[in-house]
């Protein structure tokens, strides 16, 4: 188990050297962490402007220079193809590989986009005495593909991902005033209750992450989530795309107090 | 003198037909104003990135099709080409030539963004009861260029420009309070207070719009302001580029109140 007052520098460490592969939910409490995208520079645009068209899914945290794998805003010195725990290799739109390090394919041309997360928010959330279910149940978080259409940009289009919490009416009311003050890590909340008016089927069932425990009394929270690029890379059929793999997030080095300006 | 309660739509018409040409301060109130910049497709990802890594100096509203006069997004079919009342047009950094329509300039890879505007919140510092003297003067707000160096992406780099509105130490800190809510035009201040301090040497005297009186007992506060694109385009010595003449802005059909979120 790690530590949650570990310092982000020290978890990336352990990371980089492959002691640390798990989701990082939980980890380096206070500190923003971040989904990742990265493509080749014939690409970049599109997507970019994707981002600006769908910020409640994509707020953009940084974009490296074109080629250079140096996290240097938002971290102080890190190494976007060894810090994140694991990474997913997308080939046309598929699925074609998960992997710990990704600095053997690293390419001139390659540009990455960190993108805010609401795991970002979860400190803030129990500091304000909302339960967050899947850390209770040491999983990660339930995340499911939605029927909302994402804004088009150039090649990119795909439908909207979000991630879930369960809570009480009183506590998503709490939770909706939290987290509308952090618009750099997906905001307030998309949809509250009914799943299937976002077209979700069955919530025991969540495309990506854990399914989590929801108790008589409480209703479901949707949360726009960054893993929806993924989506857009399918959906484009982006012939060859780095990501993340879901909830196995960059850690970064600035406090989720300072994303709120 | 326009009805300041005019419909964005009405006003748009009559900048298009030739009848309004001057600045649009306090015009359609509550409704956002946005400044534009007009790029060739090839230095576009280069000042998309840069409105990413600049987010207070330039909140990107919309960003059109490339080819595409047509705003969608921020108001019902306006047409950008003609619905400004003043254009600038620069050849390699250097302003050649100011417009009242650029149709004839349109080419089929041009992609124009539009920014957030300072205007837009002055309805809101009004209504706390904040003034905003170049309103009161029946002037356009001065802006200056500071020695505030923007983050550089690709070709674009430069200082940062800001607009000022003179006030009392307790309306500032009223006004600090009201704009931080509103970052998608511009947010809260940049600094308050001493000139000199950013690089301003006499507040008389301001790079773009007018002077305006400072009362004993007020001190100056700046704001990011979306000149800065047009001190960047000159920066880089862009060779071709279209923006809005300064405080001749895009009146969009969104009240500012939804740009809070």
């Amino acid at each position: 188990m790690i530590n949650t007052e570990a310092s982000p520098r020290e978890v990336r460490r352990l990371i980089r050297e492959g002691k640390i592969t798990t989701q990082t939910s939980g980890m380096c409490d206070g500190y923003a962490q971040a989904n990742l995208l990265i493509l080749p520079k014939d690409m970049a645009y599109d997507f970019l402007l994707f981002t600006q068209r769908n910020p409640k899914s994509c707020p953009l945290l940084e974009v490296g220079d074109t080629g250079s794998r140096l996290v240097k805003r938002m971290a102080d010195n890190a190494d976007i193809a060894t810090d994140l725990p694991k990474y997913r290799v997308f080939e046309n739109g598929v699925l074609t590989e998960e992997r710990l390090d990704i600095s053997d394919l690293w390419r001139d041309d390659f540009v990455y986009f960190l993108i805010g997360c609401s795991f970002s928010f979860e400190a803030e959330l129990i500091a304000a005495g909302v339960p967050v279910r899947h850390i209770e149940e040491g999983k990660n978080v339930p995340m499911y593909l939605t029927n909302i259409d994402c804004d088009r940009a150039g090649v990119f289009c795909g439908k909207t991902v979000v991630s879930m919490r369960p809570m009480t009416p009183a506590e998503a009311i709490r939770a909706s005033a939290v987290t509308s003050q952090m618009p750099r890590v997906h905001g307030a909340p998309i949809h509250i209750g009914d799943p299937e008016a976002i077209g979700i089927k069955d919530l025991s069932k969540p495309d990506f992450g854990d399914s989590v425990t929801v108790k008589d009394g409480e209703i479901p929270v949707f949360w726009c989530c960054g893993v929806t690029p993924q989506s857009a890379v399918m959906s484009a059929k982006v012939p060859y795309a780095i990501s993340h793999a879901p909830g196995h997030m960059f850690i970064t080095d600035v406090k989720n107090s300072l994303l709120k300006d």
